[in-house]
């Protein structure tokens, strides 16, 4: 096992990942020094408030400097600025990772501006909750989940074990592929249900028949679970939605072919089709239970004292 | 304030509901009597095992023998051959009602079949889990949960009055208004949502290029929230399907169309479109946690430790 602790740590942006990264290195000693860079003036203060880290900076390039692990926690449409402004201040030998939830997109913007002799390893932790900002995070977010790194070819084993040892330390399993198999993944488990979650509670905010308390009010029979997804962060999924776009629309194209035949099959009164595929969802959602990725308490546990 | 307490309470249907309804029945003292009936034998006896009622019986008819309450919890598509199976032995003046999640289809299934002097007030309690059967009910289900009532014009008020009562003892807040409304606001706030969860897992169950294996690992970044949703009760949710079919194609269509033009701003490269959307949707979700519909813990509180 690689030594998963690193002398100074950078985070460049520091929103729901960025101080949850904070919180987990700090508990499991993970840097001799955290460094917090944001770009909004207010942000950083907050983040001071808090004392996620040991020093702040509004000046990206100032953070970077004599950090050996720096990662990237920005919208991913800001990678490309970021990149080209740490770049000059990145010491040999150090990893740049981020956070990003697209990666291919992350890739085509950062590579380019990165000197030779620096560790680029794109990296994905799934994990995050509908909150944000630097009092969002918590040292747990991690635990249990997995965090997806997808290295280039020739990248440096070690400088990847190492990277992966961090991850685990803070509670991730760590898988790794490339970042185009990445996104078509994410397009699927990630950015498609996001955008269907904003589009329903969109629809429903739109509708001249039912009012917006009906709406409010009989929520708990299935559509409050859209809205927690629909609650996340508006610029995160925005930079997604641009930034993955070809396996979004595949996917979205997916589903819509399928709700086509679904929406066919209600009009038609075909309730076999309707069964069949209402009883083999089931058994994803077992699958995914056993896999200790969700809960089995009815409605995740929420509001229910059995 | 109405008495909430009847002599014999009879529930035809022992799954998630009629269970439910038994256990916040017996807590509260609701019922002298809790007669249950259920076709399936085998359901029957579990109910039996856990103790739901004082008598159990295959034979509908023979359950509502002189009970003053009668409830349904049955799969909607039955509401008829119950209605019809029960109705001569039904005493004057005992209050029918039911759960089904549709009400007019209720209404035409069932009240032909139903004799004078017999008090017909369909139901619905605002309430539920994914999971089903006899063993999954608990008296809190419906604590802080609305029940909506849609009674027919010359409705007695006074039955109306003792059936809110008895909800309301339950845990419930009760509303009243007419079927057809009933229908098109579930339809938005719960078919439709459902029906979309249902469709995305169908979907990624059926990609080629991304592994079920793949989704399961990932599921925590979004995907895992529509399965809930889609491992309800397959012959419930068919039957919801093939029996408010108006309502859903018009929901389901209006939920289309904005996709449509959702996905036409991912294609486009519409930043400013996407961004409006997804910042308007984070104000129903924390108007849905000010009126006590849901948690404002972050992943609905289901795996995260502080």
């Amino acid at each position: 096992m690689s030594d998963p602790k690193f002398r100074r740590l950078a985070l460049i942006g520091i929103g729901l990942i960025g101080s949850s990264i904070a919180h987990a290195a700090r508990r499991e000693g993970l840097a001799e020094e955290i460094v917090i860079s944001t770009r909004s003036e207010q942000t950083l203060r907050r983040a001071e408030e808090l004392g996620l880290g040991d020093s702040y900076h509004l000046d990206a390039a100032e953070a970077v400097n004599g950090a050996d692990l720096v990662i990237l926690c920005v919208p991913v449409g800001a990678s490309e600025a970021v990149a080209k402004w740490i770049a000059p201040a990145l010491s040999p030998g150090a990893i740049v990772t981020d956070v990003g939830s697209t990666k291919a997109s992350v890739v085509r913007q950062m590579a380019p501006h990165l000197p030779e002799g620096v560790h680029f390893i794109p990296g994905h932790p799934i994990a995050g909750t509908e909150h944000s900002g630097p009092d969002a995070g918590f040292a747990e977010l991690f635990r249990n989940r997995w965090c997806i790194l997808t290295p280039v070819p020739g990248t440096d084993p070690e400088a990847l074990e190492r990277l992966s040892a961090f991850w685990r330390a803070c509670g991730s399993m760590v898988d790794t592929m490339d970042a185009e198999h990445h996104d078509l993944v994410l397009a699927i488990v990630s950015h498609v249900p996001h955008i269907i979650a904003y589009n329903i509670v969109g629809t429903a905010d739109d509708l001249e028949t039912v009012t917006k308390s009906e709406v409010i009010k009989y929520s708990a029979s299935g559509f409050r679970d859209f809205t927690r997804l629909a609650a996340s962060d508006p610029t995160m999924w925005r930079d997604v939605c641009l930034h993955n776009k070809d396996a979004i629309l595949e996917m979205l194209s997916r589903f819509s072919e399928d709700l086509s035949a679904l929406q066919r099959a209600v009009r038609w009164g075909d309730g076999d089709a309707l069964f069949e595929l209402f009883t083999r969802t089931r058994g994803i959602r077992r699958s995914i239970v056993e896999a200790g990725q969700e809960t089995d308490a009815p409605n995740f546990g929420r509001d229910v004292k059995r």
